[in-house]
C-alpha cells in the first residue's frame, strides 16, 4: 500500500478546520492538532459572556465535525517544537513528520504592557474568557444587590469596555440588553439607572474598519441606548477597582473588559519566521512561507495582502484561506503551479444590539434592523453544526420573545466559600 | 407598616427552594441563602457527566425561579455562624435575624477515610463534580486514542464505579451507552471491546432500597450490557492509576467514580445539634429541632422517620418537606398546633440505561422499557423551569434518535498546556 502524503494542520479554528474538511476527499493523510477537543465559533462568544447562549452551544467537538472525513485524524496536543528542515513537529507526547504543514494558530490578546491590563482586565478571545466574564458580571450584580455603601455599589455597577471595534460594540449593546431586560426582573433592589456602561475608544470613531458614516451611526445608536461612548481616550492603567485614562481620569469600575489588540499566537519554541505587524507571519501571495513551499500560514496568524490591502482578521478570510490551502496542496501534489490567494469580500456586518446593526455590502451601506437581522442569520448559517444551529435558533427566539437572558449561572465556586466540599 | 415575620432558608436545593416557593403567598418575608446562584436538578447530573446534557440545562438561576415570589429575597452567600438563642445568622458579608429558620443544606460526600478516595476518586454530588467527570472521561479517551503501550491504554479505558445504588447503576448504564454509541464514530482507533466498566458493590445486590428481585434484574441487565458487576466487594484504596479491593485485587483504572456514601452537610461553625446516622440532624416528627420550635431541618440534612422507617434521601421527600415546612410556619403564626410530617411515597423508579429501568409503584414491580420511560418522563415533569424542560426534551429526542452524545467538550485547559494564553 502506497504511503499517502501527510498534511499536518495546527489549530482547529476557522482556517485550520476548513482546511482539514476541504482535504477530506484528497488522497492525503491529515492530522489536525489542537490543544482543545472543540472548535469555538468565536463570533458568538459575546453572547456567552452576556448570558444569552451557553458555552456548549457555541462550541462543537472537533471529532464531530470530522466524522465524515475518514482520512483526517484529530490529535489533542500542544505543539512544542517545529523543525522546518527535518519536516518534523514535536507535541507534548508525540513526534510527527509531515509533507505539508499548515499553521493556523490564530491570535491572542495584546496588552501593550499597560499596567494591570493582563491581570485585572477581562479579555474576550477564547471560550474560557467568555465564561469568566459571565461569572464576573453576574457576581458583581449579586454583590451590588445587597451593597449599602453607595461608592462601592457604583463601582460594582460600572462596566468599562476598552476598544471600539466589533467586539467592544457588540458587547456594549448586549450589556445594554442584559441591563434593561433582565435586571429589573431579577434584582428589584438595583435600579437600571444605577448601571453605567462605558465604551473607551482611542480613535475618533467606532468600527474603524467600516466607513465613517457607519461608525458615526454606531456612536449615535449606542449613546441613545445609554452607553457612554468616550472617543479619543486611551487606557493607561487597569486595577481590580477601575481604569485610569491617559488624561488622568479615574473611572471606578469593577469590570474592565479588554476588547482591543491582538497579536499572532506563535509559541516561542517555533522556528524563526519573518514577522510583520502584530507579530503575524509574513507569507507569499500563495500563503506559503518563503524557502519552505510545503509550509503554509493561514487565517489570523498570517499577514496577508490582497489588492494592496492587509486583511483584517475576520472569519470569512480564514475560511476562504482554508479552502485555498487545500487546493494549493492538491496542485503541488499534481506538480501544478499555485495562483495567489485572492479574498472575495462578500461584505461586512457588525451587530450593535437592541435590534440594530450596521453593514457594508458592495456599494450599499445598511443601518438599523436589516443588518442586525442579517448578522444573526449569516452567523447561524455559517455555524458548522446543525444541531447547535437549531439550539441557538430556539434560544434566540426565546430570548428575543421573552427579553430574558436565561444562562445567568455562576458555575464557579465563589471566593467566599471556605468550608465543606 | 407592620414588620412581617422573617423566615430564613439555608440551601436552595429541592427542599429549600420548595419551602421558599410555598411561602410566596404567606405574609412573611423570606430570605433564601445559597452559596451558588443556581438550583441544581441533581437527578440529571449523571447525564451531564456522560455528555448527554449541558451543565446549563440541568441548572436554573434561583432568581429565575423566584420571579413570581415578591416576598422572597435571594442572597448568594455562605452561612458562617448560627446563633439559635439570639436567632441570628452570620454570612461572609451580612448579619441577619430570623423568626423562623429552615436548614436545608443537604448532604456531601463521605469517604470513610479510605486512602486516596477523596483526592483521586471522582464523586458525583454537585454540578462541578459532573463537569469534572465529563472532562476526565473524555480526556482519557483522547489519551487512549494515541497510546501505544497496551497496559497504559487498558488503564485509560477502564472505568471503575464504587457503589451500587441509583447513582452507580445509572452511571454504569449511561457509560455503556456512551461507549457503544459514540466511541466507534469518534475514535476509530479504539475498539469498544477495549473498554471495561466495573461496578463495585459492597452488598450482595444492587439498588438495596428496592426489593431483591428488582436488584437482581438490574445485575443481570447490566451484565448483559457488558458491565462487570462485582458484588460483595469493597474498595480499600484509590490512586490516580487504579483501585484496590479489600481482598487485595488491584484494578488498573484511570477513572474511579465514587458513587457511595453521604453525610450531612453541616458546617463546623453551626451550633451543636444532636445528630444521628450519617451525621444527619435529629428532628421531631414535625421536622423541628428540639428546644427550638422555630428552627426546622428538612430534606437530606434531617434524619426523618416515617411509619417507623428512616427516609432514604430522595428528591420527592425533600419537596414534600418543603411544602410541609411552609404550612407548619403558617400554622405556628396562627397559633395552631402542627401535625407530624408524613411522607406520601408515590413509588420508586431507577433508570439503568439502554432503554431499561426498574420501578416499584405500590404493589407493582416494573422492569424494562416502561420504568425507563417513566423515569425520564417524571424527571422532565418535575424539572422546575419550562424553558430548560423543553431544551432537555429536544436534546433527549436528538440523543436517542441519533445515538449521539453531543456535549463531548473538554472545557478546561489541559494539563499539558504550557505556553501562551
Amino acid at each position: 500500500m502506497k504511503k499517502l502524503p501527510h498534511v499536518i494542520i495546527i489549530g482547529a479554528g476557522f482556517g485550520g478546520l476548513q482546511a482539514a474538511q476541504s482535504l477530506a476527499t484528497t488522497e492525503v493523510e491529515v492530522t489536525l492538532i489542537d490543544r482543545h477537543n472543540y472548535h469555538t465559533f468565536t463570533p458568538l462568544l459575546y453572547q456567552v459572556a452576556t448570558a444569552q447562549l451557553s458555552p456548549e452551544q457555541v462550541t462543537v467537538p472537533v471529532r464531530t465535525l470530522l466524522r465524515q472525513a475518514n482520512n483526517v485524524h484529530f490529535l489533542q496536543a500542544e505543539v512544542q517544537q517545529i523543525d522546518f528542515v527535518a519536516r518534523e513537529i514535536k507535541t507534548h507526547n508525540h513526534i510527527l513528520n509531515y509533507d505539508f504543514l499548515v499553521l493556523a494558530t490564530g491570535t491572542q490578546c495584546q496588552f501593550w504592557g499597560i499596567p494591570g491590563a493582563k491581570s485585572d482586565a477581562f479579555p474576550l478571545k477564547t471560550l474560557s474568557h467568555a465564561i469568566n466574564l459571565r461569572h464576573h458580571l453576574l457576581s458583581c450584580f449579586e454583590q451590588a444587590a445587597t451593597e449599602t455603601n453607595w461608592q462601592k455599589r457604583k463601582q460594582l455597577l460600572t462596566i468599562s469596555l476598552v476598544g471600539g471595534g466589533a467586539t467592544g460594540v457588540e458587547l456594549a449593546g448586549a450589556l445594554t440588553e442584559l441591563v434593561t431586560n433582565v435586571l429589573p426582573r431579577d434584582y428589584p433592589n438595583i435600579n437600571p439607572y444605577e448601571i453605567t456602561i462605558i465604551l473607551i475608544q482611542s480613535g475618533d470613531r467606532l468600527l474603524a474598519e467600516l466607513t465613517k458614516s457607519l461608525g458615526d451611526y454606531t456612536v449615535k445608536r449606542l449613546r441613545r441606548l445609554g452607553v457612554k461612548v468616550m472617543l479619543q481616550s486611551k487606557a493607561s492603567q487597569v486595577t481590580a477597582d477601575g481604569i485610569e485614562l491617559d488624561d488622568g481620569t479615574w473611572i471606578p469600575s469593577s469590570t474592565v473588559i479588554w476588547a482591543v489588540g491582538v497579536k499572532a499566537a506563535i509559541p516561542k519554541s517555533f522556528p524563526f519566521i519573518p514577522k510583520g505587524k502584530q507579530g503575524k507571519i509574513i507569507v507569499l501571495p500563495t500563503l506559503q512561507i518563503a524557502e519552505y513551499p510545503e509550509v503554509f500560514a493561514i487565517g489570523d496568524l498570517a499577514k496577508v495582502n490582497c489588492q494592496g490591502k492587509s486583511l483584517s482578521g475576520v472569519a470569512p478570510e480564514a475560511l476562504q484561506q482554508g479552502v485555498y490551502v487545500a487546493r494549493a496542496i492538491r496542485k503541488q501534489l499534481q506538480g501544478k503551479t499555485i495562483t495567489p490567494f485572492n479574498y472575495f469580500n462578500k461584505g461586512r456586518l457588525a451587530i450593535i444590539g437592541c435590534y440594530s446593526g450596521v453593514g457594508q455590502i458592495g456599494i450599499f451601506k445598511l443601518t438599523g434592523f436589516l443588518p442586525w437581522f442579517f448578522w444573526l442569520a449569516v452567523h447561524l448559517i455559517y455555524f458548522p453544526d446543525w444541531r447547535n444551529r437549531l439550539m441557538i435558533l430556539l434560544t434566540w427566539f426565546y430570548n428575543y420573545f421573552t427579553g430574558d437572558r436565561p444562562v445567568r449561572l455562576i458555575l464557579v465556586v465563589p471566593k467566599f466559600v471556605t468550608s465543606i466540599d
